[in-house]
């Protein structure tokens, strides 16, 4: 939303273009060179911040509503969007905070009992991982400021989005070993450490070196290259590439790599 | 709902106490010496079948009203409720053997294109397992029929539900991989054997023996009796129990089983 008139005509009659009652956030990861970041909003009249989300329209499909979301706030079309979880107890998004004059100063319009966004709204949860590096952070008229947080040093949430945010995590850990990773977040040819690093960045420990690549190379979904790189005296590691047709037949089909 | 006086009121004014637009399907899975079934059910009008479901009441938690579901049609409460994924495309709902006089003469009220169940609802897919022998089915006023049927002999389902079962069991059969399964499932003291087959049956496939029982055991989730069940001459394997506090904590945490 662009304009004070777009604002008000979504408040006044969001209803009509978009279904109301439920809602979908998004968990954005941004991964880069051993970094996990998440990306965050604020709105006028809220403290605190938030997950970047919104209303789904009655003509579109919960995936292309969620990838319309992503794209407005970082640019990044078609990213690899998977579902965590749906939140919707009767109470969620009740808010101690909420600056009413705030609101009407940016918006125009005062927020009625009767009006559409007041009512119980259920929020499908969505997670996805992008490089951060590539990312084109966007603002609007309604979303202040859009910034990438490491994961470990999160400002203070507003709503229920602290638990999203847990849970988006633990679904994305989860996930790790049953789908494949990396395309997109490493370079095209990397080493075993590379791939590696990434995977005790994500699921945030320590682990046995060998285990991920080894099992992913065991499945054909990595593939070693006549190729070396020199990164310093006597150490020339190998590098290696994604199979990606075996890549995207996995992330449909699910495999085990633990 | 008993009477066609309940079933009346909940079509013309349901609004006012279910939340519109969202609802919930609960997969079923029911488990017992290696069969593996899933609970389906009919409603008037209807030619297929489809997963039992309904919506939820604005002051009910989301987990109590699948909670709520369950227990209506199988008579088993606090079962062990995951979501698995929420559906929502515009066209999810539309059918094309909707017999309307049938559904006239059931429930005595013609649906109208402004009644509140035919606008777009979204549905929040929930799975659980429980021990088909120990479940007592229900039906009622609307729900003509309620049975178990073979996970690999379905019938015929209604609206996006094929796709929902397949959802279902792919995440379910992921999460085995992460959360112990099997209390309520086996009989106190089991052997081996008997939990590997338990494995088998909800993976659908053939499994190296040692696999999860070695990991459960590792794990401290499986403890090893001073007892022994004969099963033949010259056999008679140790019996395990679970270790119900450690089982708990890892349903709780996530683990890696494989």
């Amino acid at each position: 939303m662009k304009t004070q008139e777009d604002v008000e005509e979504f408040i006044l009659h969001g209803h009509r273009e978009y279904v109301p009652h439920v809602s979908l956030d998004c968990a954005i990861f941004g991964y880069h060179e051993q970094q996990l970041k998440l990306l965050l909003i604020t709105y006028p009249a809220l403290d605190g911040w938030c997950l970047p989300g919104g209303y789904i329209k009655r003509t579109e499909k919960l995936i292309e509503a969620a990838n319309r979301n992503v794209k407005e706030r970082t640019g990044v079309d078609n990213l690899f969007l998977e579902q965590f979880k749906t939140f919707g107890d009767p109470d969620r998004a009740k808010l101690s905070n909420f600056d009413e004059d705030a609101w009407f100063k940016m918006t125009g319009v005062r927020l009625t009992d009767d009006n559409w966004l007041i009512d119980q709204t259920f929020s499908i949860g969505f997670y996805a991982i992008t490089d951060f590096s590539k990312t084109n952070l966007q603002t609007d008229y309604l979303i202040m400021k859009c910034a990438w947080f490491d994961i470990d040093n999160l400002p203070k949430l507003e709503f229920d989005h602290e638990e999203m945010v847990r849970e988006a995590l633990h679904t994305m850990r989860v996930q790790l070993y049953h789908y494949p990773i990396g395309y997109n977040l490493l370079p095209e040819k990397f080493t075993l450490s590379e791939i590696h690093a990434l995977y005790e960045t994500l699921l945030g420990k320590k682990l046995d070196i060998s285990n991920f690549p080894k099992k992913l190379i065991a499945l054909g979904l990595l593939k070693k290259l006549d190729e070396k790189r020199s990164i310093g005296a006597h150490r020339s590691p190998y590098l290696y590439t994604f199979d990606k047709e075996r890549y995207d037949e996995a992330l449909k089909e699910g495999v085990v790599l633990s």
